[in-house]
């Protein structure tokens, strides 16, 4: 079945795993070990993040994304709240749930963007029309953001400080989904810091698994009250591995020497070369900025089919109001080359 | 901290992956593939647990034990119903609450035993007590048994048969935890079809992790209408992996050439030896039979903490109410040597 | 605190009890009666719901309409499914999160709607689309429409049945929220059966309180496998009286003598008066229909002032997009009588 | 159905409503009133229970004991936490899952006791060994007792003081169960205050069906921290009546002059009748210390059977370990009378 897809721009998920993690896990794999967290790996990993960081921080490496952001929203909304996010996030769209399975059912209120960006005067609306709400309405106790987006745009640093202030003078916890974390800081050209709790975020899912891990992601949590009882949740998730070393090793590897900036810049790289070779195509357009690794782009119906014919893969995409033609998305990885992306340009 | 140890029977989590899970990491680790399990490897792991287990079966693999118990009692039991189990299974005891949050909030009905294995009279009284109570009452839906058992003993396949046709008469689900399930079948020298759906279960937790994966069990369902909507759960608990060739990958080394029930012949064989000498000695007692990779032992206070001053891990346990001396709990695994069971013996 | 208030339009509920249920609660109170539903007032209700359904049906009465509203899809739908509704639902607006926390974090898919009735091609879109999403999305299992709406309309019957039988060619449950089902009745001169179960609808909320009731409503469950342990799901919220008798005899009364329809149709004739009334007034605007007991008007900031100064009881409400001036809803119920509407139209 | 049945000892919720409160739900049917607990009739209700129990106090009225159990339980205990109780307690046997649906999981862990109340040790030793759990187990966070007990024996204020005292220490909010507070009031001759906050109690469920109401119960905070976000628990769980002043009004008829105790004072002192009868039967023994309204009785088969089959209605109750014969349980209420109990005595 892999054999009919010549380069698969379907996800960054697709991807094997950087042979950095791979020689890690292998390093790892000697004698035993405690488990449960309490291995040399796992402290050699919290150090790291600190040092990444420039902060005191408490770190929990879980399997998949869907884990960390779920943990991390349920850590800050009770059960009657209300998490607020873009209409586009991941945590709305994409994971059967499981927000509100860990949340045990707080509400998740999406607002509608433009570009995946949620604009200040929306976030204002929302958080005092919710303020008005009284006993028959959840109140919103968590602000939910993604960087990169998943409409591959990229929040500027002022946008995000402005947003996470009026959330905070509301009472809100902040979260930022950073699955692409790593392609928002090449994009940027800022510090981890910057771009995390110095920008007013009391938790962060570093994302991992698309930028190299076999399946490691962490919840960052900055605020110690946020983070207690943490560990609880994540047992209680069945997500606490007992050979914890395997998980943190794999985050390890992507700290060090900037594996994971590097790869994240190189998934950059390739998505840049894409768009510009699909800005010079007469019958294409790109409706959203290119600032991550995603692509999207307009195409009409016989130039999709027939890249699809040709054995490419990518996603037709939900097409939003308003605009025409056939949607696709096309996401680059650590592993994309200059022959993949022009190769799929020749074919179109 | 690992270097106090010298060799470690605290459990069989601490010990590394085998190197044949390994070997298939980076075998692999190459190209793209589908994701979230509609890679090959995984095509090839149905394929290989029909063969094993000699029947159709819906496999779920996951990265944790507390994940593959939870999400199969959660697929057999409602929200206001009970699960009844003997009172030291895991569920009950070491799994921080998961059962419950993955259940909604089932009741667990744990029923004492003298070595693990639940009574059949027990399961009986339990059953037709329930059947009186009403409303008022948490209905049981699903009987969890666990085997090999957390005392180390292994249930024969007549006393399952037994405690699963009354399950079933009572309209009950049935769930294995096998998080030990190999040591089990090396004990009784039976198939897996043997232990499983031959007699009575209707789902199981098949153990990867304690037996030389690096973090893999899988969730076997033999009845159609409890697999369906499963893979939602697995989804909505975080537990479904983006690239999920690499967990299908490490079970499906498990199976290939028998590795699962050689890793575990080593683990019992071990146990054994353990148990052979610690019998011989004359202040210590083994209050359970051992069958499967886990050693209970009575000795007095001095020598346990002799043992620990030497350097030996393993656990001080709750002792069960009615043994005198320090109980102690030392579990072998497919890593562990002739050597470092003579050296305890010989420290002892 | 009341004083201030001459005429209190601002909801049903803040309306007394009938008289009649009054005297139903004293005819009860006589000597010892059987608890938890085994009472023959319980039994009387159950034949007379039969009655004037005219087919079997499951009654299960409880104290709110958040209760019965709540209770229903929690038994239609799985946690990790969805129910559509029109966005400006009660249960997706002023329940305080109650369907989430009984169905244990089903998501509700909130559908936009020009005055409340949800048009079939946006349920089509809405199923087609969910279809699609896989194991990622959260599949909708339940249907639920209000009627009378929150905005004060009426759903022909040829409507209804439209929508219904899209839902079940989704296979999905259909849930009538009938807080104002009597005013719906009343005003399309239907027989309760037509307007639920000859509708499609699977389950109804039946509305007591709001037309006369102390705190009765009655979940009407006309499918049997809905009907399955749904007196448990009442018993775990909490919502099982001991003494059920004074529930059932306050719905009992609301049944005799078309008592409910009465009261319905006296509610609705003094809506229509108070909306001829607004109609003639030049600042006065109706944006919306009006067919059950909810009167929606806009009005100048000036006139709205004037009439609270004035001393009058009514909720100004939050403004549809694209609308202009102050929205203020007007509720009347079947205490209301010409003098109080004739009151505030003067007034005004 | 009920003509079989001369008087029945079933239960103190086979009762009909007390003259008084009957008197009051007429009362306060007069005319409009602000809903969802705004109205004069709950202000009245509040400032009632402050003088009552001589403190600052939340109150939040519901209609049933096991919402106003489950709600309590709710505010202190995390979905991951867990809920130390007598193993008779009500909330452990008798409530369908409802305190593990309110707390979204949390774990019960129930005691055995000889006679309904706690031991002092055994809480300490579950105490102890909980704080040993770490991640693995659910921490114990709150203490739930019930006075008076299930069995009908009563706490000593010194008894409650030393369980609160220790659970306190462990951090754990204390919660009372008070189905029957008023019967344990008038059988200590104490104060209300003397029982519940000064006994180190932070909530208490304030029974009132069981004593003379027709559906209220109230939970009691006392600390303010615990109250906060309360009143959404309570609409989330469909438990806030929009016509609230009806069930304000109930529980302010209990209170005024006095009336619960007074209830609950005829109650016992016609079970103390119905014990002294029975203690001067040959063949009937009493296995607890009658204090409250219950009476257990150890009976021979024939003695029950005839009883049964003279009319009179009690529940034959599952006999605990080691004691023999029919065990039965009647139960006296407020409107019980010496013909009553004679009448029942006569027959035996």
């Amino acid at each position: 079945m892999t054999e009919a897809i010549r380069k698969n721009f379907a996800s960054d998920n697709i991807a094997p795993v950087s042979p950095e993690v791979m020689a890690a896990l292998a390093r790892v794999n000697a004698g035993e070990a405690p488990s449960y967290g309490a291995d040399d790996e796992t402290a050699r990993l919290n150090d790291a993040m600190r040092a990444v960081f420039g902060c005191d921080v408490w770190v929990y490496p879980v399997a998949t994304g869907t884990a960390a952001n779920s943990l991390a929203l349920s850590a800050a909304t009770a059960p009657f709240g209300a998490v607020v996010c873009d209409q586009s996030a991941h945590i709305a769209t994409d994971e059967g749930g499981a927000p509100e399975f860990f949340t045990h059912g707080a509400k998740l209120v999406p607002l509608p963007s433009a570009d995946g960006r949620m604009a200040l005067a929306d976030l204002d609306r929302a958080l005092s029309d919710n303020a008005l709400g009284g006993v028959h309405t959840s109140p919103i106790q968590t602000l939910s953001l993604t960087q990169s987006t998943e409409w591959g745009t990229v929040y500027e640093l002022d946008h995000l400080n402005a947003l996470t202030r009026r959330a905070r003078a509301a009472s809100c916890a902040t979260h930022l989904d950073g699955a692409r974390l790593g392609n928002a800081i090449a994009s940027l050209s800022c510090t981890p810091a910057d771009i995390t709790w110095k920008a007013g975020f009391d938790m962060v899912s570093f994302g991992g698994t698309k930028n190299g891990a076999m399946a490691a992601e962490a919840v960052l949590v900055f605020r110690e009250d946020l983070a207690r009882n943490f560990e609880r949740r994540v047992k209680r998730g069945g997500h606490l591995w007992s050979k914890q070393r395997y998980l943190s090793a794999q985050l390890l590897a992507l700290l060090e020497n900037d594996l994971w900036l590097r790869n994240a810049a190189q998934a950059n790289a390739m998505a840049q070369r894409l768009a510009h070779g699909l800005r010079r195509h007469p019958a294409a357009s790109l409706p959203f900025e290119v600032q991550g690794n995603e692509v999207f782009a307009l195409l009409p119906e016989r130039s999709v089919a027939a890249l699809e014919a040709d054995g490419w893969g990518f996603y037709r995409w939900t097409t939003p109001p308003g605009i025409e033609g056939v949607l696709i998305r096309l996401v680059t990885c650590f592993a994309t080359e200059p022959c993949d992306v022009d190769g799929f340009l020749d074919s179109l």
